[in-house]
């Protein structure tokens, strides 16, 4: 059997594979993609994402077992934008080891950078379709951080949670301007701390000024997610938002435009990746950089120029 | 007078209206860095980021004093990649009404992402480029978060400031995974606060580890920006920076980097775009979505085919 036919069958060690493959831009990858396609579009993606310190991974992993207990097949894809050496995506597995990878009904993947080419966010959709393909019900995206690269991300998700803590400081302003937009439910986590009152009433008075943007309110739901408090409740708004999506017809729209962006995205790495390697090969791009240091040609009319050089 | 000729010859009012027109994807944007960028390279760009709260905005400002008090003029770029509405930018604008924008010699402009199809890090490299032109000597680009997005913006840098706070939390070896290759001088400021001695440490121990890459020790600084503690010190480690840079060839390695990786970026974003409204114009983009939704079509063999379609 062929990767692609022991991953539909179920085999981890497949799935794990394939992942890898994508990860690090392996020849297979694309023809691995080509093949898993067809088998995808069946899990609820659920994307977490938030500041540093936001307690996403906890979150992640009570809602987990919650999907488990349910008799759910879960997949984790923990991203860290931030590293290169995936370093911290590293200390999360270690810290998950004990709690979730003993059930076979879990799968849990860390992504970093790795330094390559690719965009993250392809990788990350990829890997979930991957996993999707695989048969998991359930795939949670987690990622470090609020910068553009995060919503990237999630974008790939049906449902996107976003994690706050009660007390960051002076940029929360920024983070929530930015994340407005895309949080499809919100979570005080770590709801004990000093702070929570002010958080809740600033979120939902944000929440009320884009209401009428928006067919779906989200909620603002209190965590405290070490001790499992509240994770019932918020389960039940995932799968609130989940009907919504569906019934509104609203699932279907997201999932048109996710096609249409993820196309589009994979597209331009496809082409700018073809002409770079061109332009390296015979020399063009190192005579062209020198000219425009010495400031005899400038970058604009240079790509100007290489545009009706390489596109029919 | 054009409005490069007028923005050579000092006027602000130039220089804001072709900020605005990079940022907003004018049709004009093109040709005005066509024309600008024989004016350009004469600037030390200093790139401060960090996470939210960090106190990034206070810090640029104290520095940007300094170097006013010694005689440089200075622009200052506030990115906030985190929001559509520059949301957060406006907000630092704000605070720093009373403070600098009296003074004709610094020019300060926020930039967000704006929602448009361009990449921020690239509009952010021109407008500290348009400022170059403008005669700025000086001039800092602000961000905030610790993103991929974030990196990628202070790559436009000749010398990075990473700023830190102490008690951040979990994620902090994820961030400093992150930042570690960046940062050319770290910061931690709010240094009266708990945990300083601690970061303090963990700082220095990652840097030792890292030292044998590099030739240039960054060094750990620290500062209370709200109180101006530390400021001085901070800009003596700036300019020795600066120096190492010039007389290592660094500078001129750095730049040609520099070079190359923005007529990449510029490439990428010009050719996608082209080929983007090529098919959007022939319906023949809406028509691939509608077979890849309904698995008729795998996304990765229709990319294959639209290169072959597309490229020479």
């Amino acid at each position: 059997m062929d990767i692609v036919q022991e991953l539909l069958a179920g085999s981890p060690r497949a799935l794990s594979r394939a992942i890898t493959a994508i990860e690090n831009e392996y020849e297979e990858a694309f023809s691995i993609m080509q093949k898993l396609y067809p088998h995808t579009g069946k899990a609820h993606v659920i994307g977490i994402t938030g500041p540093p310190g936001a307690g996403k991974s906890t979150l992640t992993d009570k809602l987990a077992k919650k999907y488990r207990e349910n008799g759910k097949t879960v997949g984790i894809i923990a991203v860290d934008p931030t590293s290169p050496f995936s370093g911290g995506a590293i200390l999360g597995d270690r810290i998950r080891m004990n709690e979730l990878t003993m059930d076979p009904g879990v799968f849990i993947r860390s992504m970093g950078t790795r330094g390559s080419l690719g965009g993250l966010s392809l990788k990350t959709s990829d890997a979930a379709k991957i996993m999707d393909a695989a048969g998991k019900e359930i795939i949670f995206i987690e990622t470090v951080g609020v910068g553009q690269s995060e919503v990237d991300i999630v974008k790939a998700a049906d449902t996107t949670i976003v994690v706050l803590v009660p007390g960051l400081g002076d940029d929360i302003q920024a983070i929530k301007a930015g994340i407005l937009e895309i949080g499809d439910l919100f979570v005080i986590n770590k709801a004990d701390r000093d702070g929570v009152e002010r958080l809740n009433t600033e979120l939902e008075m944000m929440l009320d000024l884009n209401q009428n943007k928006v067919k779906w309110r989200p909620a603002v739901n209190r965590t405290i997610a070490s001790r499992g408090v509240g994770i019932d409740e918020l389960m039940e708004k995932i799968e609130e938002h989940r009907t919504y999506l569906q019934e509104s017809g609203e699932l279907a729209l997201r999932r048109t435009q996710r096609t249409r962006d993820e196309l589009l995205a994979l597209l331009e790495e496809q082409i700018s990746r073809r002409v770079t390697e061109k332009m390296r090969a015979s020399g063009e791009l190192d005579f062209l950089v020198a000219s425009i240091e010495q400031r005899r040609q400038d970058p604009y009319s240079v790509v100007a120029a290489l545009l009706d050089a390489y596109l029919i």
